[in-house]
């Protein structure tokens, strides 16, 4: 006897198309994309129309900054444009949230690159997904000097940083590390900003003798 | 120190646009909406596309029957618009999902109502707000001589029944509950089907001097 998800919605398309698509969200079920659709369509049309159109509107106007890799309206995005900042220093993060992390702490002047990832060898993403090329790309024309590798001190973050450093020392520039006044395991989105500051101060130059 | 969950999307209106609406969904809050809207940007906008065009879609045209209340494409659902069905009888359930919960067992050939909702006294939403005159103006246009009270066994589903009771007996038809065959404080969408089929063969009339 099917009690299978949809047959509240039996024969209804729409609502069906809907159900399925909200299942495609990370961590919502059958049953709760159907308490969603329900909840939207019953009590919050509104709601259910501002998340219609502003999905389509950020797919069809949100791309990727050319020289940071973040999202961005444009071409290159408002902080790569700032012409005021030090060229010299790469700060690389795995996430906009992380590079909001730091931009809080208005310790940093350089630029940044976003990996929009991480390696993640138990998931089987290896770092070689990440997309170096376009990091490379970046390194290369520019006067970059030293890059600080500011990805999350969890074991993905830190199985990203030994990949880049290994390929960024080969290019002959620093790498440094955020110090590790971050604690083991967590995450710089949720660290408070006078402790990533510290870290930031504190990081250290890697492939030294006193690794 | 500003750290708001805006930050990352700092400037980007159509991302900010975007965790605006996904935080109005119920159980979301503003890091999570955060998390969808990077998941989707960055790994799925095949996904954000296809919710998005859904939900429009879907508010474009679902509405309700002007007969059952249940969600419905045209004026008329499919099941107010069989005629094999027995006119005597009446099904009041909470939701679509009740509705199918009921259909799942094979064993009841009446009509349905679908409040929509429930009374729920301890959230402030009073008996009243359900939309009694679209389910009396039901009752008195049609052949229907039983009403069967298929709210659920819950607090609220409780309180919905008496308040409809009480209402329908003023119009002098027979109100039945389903038998308590459902698990006290049970839904039934989560109940097997055989279990419902059973609560439905049971129904008892109420308003007798055996109460
Ligand atoms: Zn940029
Ligand atoms: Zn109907």
């Amino acid at each position: 006897m099917s009690r299978s998800a949809f047959d509240a919605f039996d024969g209804l398309d729409p609502l069906v198309d809907l159900v399925q698509a909200l299942k495609r969200l990370p961590g919502v079920g059958p049953k709760s994309a159907q308490r969603l659709a329900f909840h939207l369509l019953q009590n919050d049309r509104q709601a259910a129309t501002a998340l219609g159109e502003s999905l389509l509107k950020a797919v069809a106007e949100i791309r990727h900054c050319s020289m940071c890799n973040n999202f961005c309206h444009s071409d290159v995005c408002s902080i790569c444009s700032d012409t005021r900042r030090q060229p010299s220093l790469l700060c690389v993060v795995e996430t906009p949230a992380d590079l909001a992390a730091i931009e809080a702490t208005q310790t940093y002047r350089g630029y940044y690159y976003v990996l929009m990832g991480r390696a993640s060898p138990l998931d089987g993403v290896r770092p070689e997904s990440l997309d170096w090329p376009k990091l490379s790309q970046r390194l290369d024309d520019s006067e970059v000097r030293e890059v600080i590798l500011a990805t999350n001190f969890t074991n993905e973050g830190e199985a990203t940083a030994v990949f880049l450093t290994d390929r960024i020392r080969r290019m002959a520039l620093k790498v440094s590390r955020l110090a590790r006044g971050v604690p083991i395991g967590g995450e710089l989105e949720y660290t408070d900003p006078s402790t990533v500051a510290r870290a930031l101060l504190d990081r250290r130059q890697l492939g030294t003798e006193t690794d």
